[in-house]
């Protein structure tokens, strides 16, 4: 099968490099309106040939939308109009609910599957294209009841090909998990890097104090604005009630230090540490049960 | 050269991991109150023989000093209290002020040499020490000048063997940089925890929605609450500013969320990027002139 990706960078082209050593794809159409990102996703053979969007629409039949959330949730609609009952749409946005909602109503929802690989790095680009990346993630699949059901198993496929784990969920609830567990995640990134920048008028103490600790901690804040500037806005509600928690958090903290509570900081980091245990995938039964249930329904 | 490790745990056991490849080393004797430590330090080869701290003390040529750096306060007394004036005795803690202030008017001083290799992971004991945990990074030598030269130079060479880059600081510069650069992100990733853990009723959830955004950010909050619950107490009015800052950055973030304010919170996001060019290493010069300066004085 054909397909097109709609913003050939880090998501789209690393989805390519696998699905290339698969059968399963043949030629790749790459719509870019950047000039700089299409002829590097040429040179470097992620896609066949570069095109307009009505072009590849007519050759495609697997279209992936990998472009920021905001322009997603036009380009989906131009493409809906624009494509016939055997060819299928996905996207891979960060946020779910604002995409599902402007196709809900339209006479091709069916043909769209909405996807969000969670996968990634800090960088961009058709240059960020890596192999790999989606292997023994998660692949969340939304609202997928309103998708038609070959067209759900095609991207079902494409995200077992790709090594992905799949899950169901609905798509406010998908915004409002990964509002916790991502983009929270991002702005701590980007407000520590801020902090540091403010604060430490040296570079070079940054460079040379910066071990392996605050360089994971703060990796995050060499992300994309264009692409997490609508992510947040999207997910803005739910971020506020993460921020407002994590601030909670953040103050105290303040609070036991200032008045030199240390068996209370030694808790609170006794508390954290039990995030160990869950990202090791040694989730506690009751809440496998619980989700085994949401997968079910 | 025999050398005594007090507290054979990630930072200790790493050291002798790497100098036991080298010449420079002989025996290694390791004192620790932790018998199942003890027993694994020996089991794993990390020490060749476990004894109490009066024996190591009359065996060793070097004693490293590798405990939580509230102990570290009162053993570096009984240590400096202990030697004759060929012996030598550093530390690795990350804290370096306290440890300074308490043996400053010793009259065996000299024989101390104020250390901090910054590196490390979120694991401990001598299970998680590792080979070239220090290649590459900074080894930080304070107060340097009160130091004897002899006793300087055997840690430097040391700190060469580890393949760290040397600097030097002032023991109280060394505590407010560190409290920027490495304890204030230890607090941002174990509040993250702490956050996520709250809000999010899902474990399943937690697991299945971390990509390694936010394995990455939420690392550190793996850390040993019994090593930094006394690091956060010794530097808590540097910590204490550079939280303050950081959940300004925070605020600000929540606002232009709350008001909708996008081209702000692009620029804030344009603004973090710039720690990208600063851990690549590309520091700008008059920084490092203002360092150099540092180091030269």
């Amino acid at each position: 099968m054909n397909m097109a990706v709609i913003g050939i960078g880090l998501i789209g082209g690393s989805m390519v490099k696998d699905l290339r050593k698969t059968n399963y794809i043949g030629k790749v159409f790459g719509v870019d309106l950047n000039p700089v990102h299409s002829k590097e996703a040429l040179r470097s053979g992620l896609v066949d040939e570069i095109v307009a969007l009505d072009v590849a629409l007519a050759k495609a039949d697997l279209i992936i939308i990998s472009i920021p959330v905001d322009s997603a949730k036009h380009v989906v609609l131009d493409i809906l109009e624009n494509i016939d009952k055997t060819q299928i749409v996905t996207d891979v946005g960060s946020t779910k609910g604002g995409i599902c909602e402007v196709v809900k109503n339209h006479k091709m929802r069916g043909r769209f599957v909405a996807g969000h690989p969670i996968a990634g790095t800090e960088n961009s680009g058709p240059e960020a294209a890596i192999e790999g990346l989606f292997q023994n993630k998660t692949g969340i699949i939304c609202n997928k009841n309103e998708s038609d059901s070959d067209a759900l198993i095609v991207v079902e496929n494409v995200y077992k090909l790709l090594g992905m784990n799949l899950n169901y969920m609905d798509a406010d609830e998908h915004d409002k998990h990964i509002a916790y567990v991502s983009h929270l995640s991002h702005i701590s990134s980007f407000a520590l890097a801020l902090t540091v920048l403010n604060i430490e008028e040296s570079e070079k103490n940054i460079f040379d104090m910066a071990g392996s600790g605050f360089s994971s901690t703060v990796r995050l804040a060499k992300s994309s604005p264009d692409m997490w500037k609508p992510i947040f806005q999207h997910n803005s509600a739910y971020l506020e009630r993460a921020l407002d928690e994590y601030i909670d958090q953040l103050h105290d903290f303040k609070t036991f230090l200032k008045h030199n509570k240390q068996e209370d900081i030694h808790m609170l980091m006794t508390k954290a540490n039990d995030i160990r245990r869950i990202l090791d995938g040694k989730v506690k039964e009751e809440n496998k049960n619980t989700i085994e249930h949401e997968k079910a329904t």
